[in-house]
């Protein structure tokens, strides 16, 4: 079920560790959750706990540490070996007694791999300052870096494999923005017309499925306009207002973002032609 | 455009300085998104950058700071006025050179809530430990406290108004929970079931548009039972296998979820049948 070959993941993981060593650092905790799934394939919605894949110089395989009832999630969508599978009990879970990094501090310990630099993503989500914390206070024999978007950096040069999974996000992304040029007309409320987005965006193109993208449809209208990020209402869209969208298609998490912006009526206002064209020429 | 009347969001300012003074705490720094927008209505899909809401005891309106970009979105979905709302600029964004937080910090310095205890949220996704580190060395007079889950406490009482949005969320969810059993069947694909379902979350009930909900449809089907958080794939449903459904409808972001289990066929197994009754015994 992993996406990928395991020469594929085996690769990703080789040119992580040379990323390392350049750093200096002896094991990656890695708790951004795409870059989890880069490293093993690990794919489930159970990023609202800690978990995270830990990457060491010395060991070949990475090791995923989750949620107990994630472990099979894990196992279906990895190739890890049981050792690399390691599960957390619920009372790590919002316990104001212990957290989640007291295991996965447990685990490295265990292993020996505390006693050299340990990189942490500083600055991603799902890596808190408690975490941290934590982990400080388990491992005191460890030195902590900063690797934050090391993972990011290595995931830049897409194999030939993924341009494949971006080629069908975009087979996608065109049905999207179909979806939204045919729905969004005047009279029409903006969540019927988002459904009809997001319906286009899961369904995918002919047989590929599509995926939960990383955006929902934003799709900004009249006073809105003036901001990028506000979403849907029962509003309804009204003659000769700007539309603007930003849309995705999304394939096994690879995405194939588009934007465009459409105007309800038979002619749009001369400023909004020229700055069309004026960002064409810039294009 | 606030959801809230101006009193709503006053009441639930109030609550939480009452629950800062319990625990010593000036000034409240939250970046949970849904506790920004509990406080002050601010509601935009910008929480991939850092954004927050400050609340200071002495002062008697919250904070928001964000993305410049996102500051007309705070102009248009709250009641702050124009001091309240502080905007950094994009060279602040990703910048391995300046953190989001140096802005933060010298607001703080330039209103002088810098002296006192503050209060981050530790184990928030959202705060991150880079996050941490570049407040307490740009606040050099404050003292830092983790004021964690104060404002989801305070959350947890519910007024009038939000439980009318709870009860518009339930009418959604049982549009939901009927386009799953509907749509899920015997060599339907799982992604155009999906597409089914996450239509009725957008499209909502009769007059109330659907929002979009923090968790994507969950419907794990055969192997994929094992466990809870697996998403769906162009895989077709099979005679005899059981679905979990983990779903649920959101209004205004309130939520209203739903988990029910369908079997695709005659009769479910008797193991199965029993584990109903017993589950059923116990709620």
């Amino acid at each position: 079920m992993p996406v990928f070959s395991k020469e594929e993941y085996a690769q990703r993981v080789k040119r992580t560790k040379e990323a390392m060593q350049e750093k200096g650092i002896d094991l990656l905790v890695v708790s951004q959750p795409a870059n989890m799934n880069y490293l093993t394939g690990y794919d489930g919605w159970s990023f609202y706990v800690h978990q995270c894949v830990l990457v060491y110089l010395q060991q070949e395989e990475p090791m995923w540490i989750g949620r107990g009832m994630d472990a099979n999630g894990a196992r279906i969508t990895t190739f890890l070996s049981e050792d690399s599978i390691r599960e957390y009990a619920d009372y790590y879970v919002h316990s104001t007694e212990r957290h989640p990094m007291n295991f996965v501090a447990d685990v490295i310990r265990e292993k020996g791999w505390d006693k050299g630099t340990i990189g942490v993503e500083m600055d991603q989500f799902y890596f808190t300052h408690r975490a941290y914390l934590e982990l400080e206070k388990d491992l005191p024999e460890a030195k902590f870096t900063d690797g934050n978007v090391l993972v990011n950096w290595v995931r830049v040069v897409k194999s030939d494999q993924e341009i494949e999974m971006m080629k069908r996000a975009g087979m996608i992304a065109v049905k999207v923005m179909d979806a939204a040029i045919k729905n969004i007309n005047v009279g029409v409320r903006e969540c019927d017309a988002a459904a009809e987005i997001v319906h286009a965006e899961y369904k995918g193109a002919g047989e590929f499925a599509g995926d939960y993208p990383a955006i929902v449809p934003l799709m900004m209208a009249g006073e809105a306009t003036k901001t990028p990020h506000l979403t849907w209402s029962e509003k309804v869209y009204q003659q000769d207002e700007a539309v603007l969208l930003e849309l995705t298609g999304a394939y096994r998490h690879y995405h194939a973002p588009i934007a465009r912006t459409i105007f309800l009526g038979k002619e749009p206002p001369k400023l909004m032609k020229d700055t069309a064209e004026v960002v064409m020429d810039g294009l």
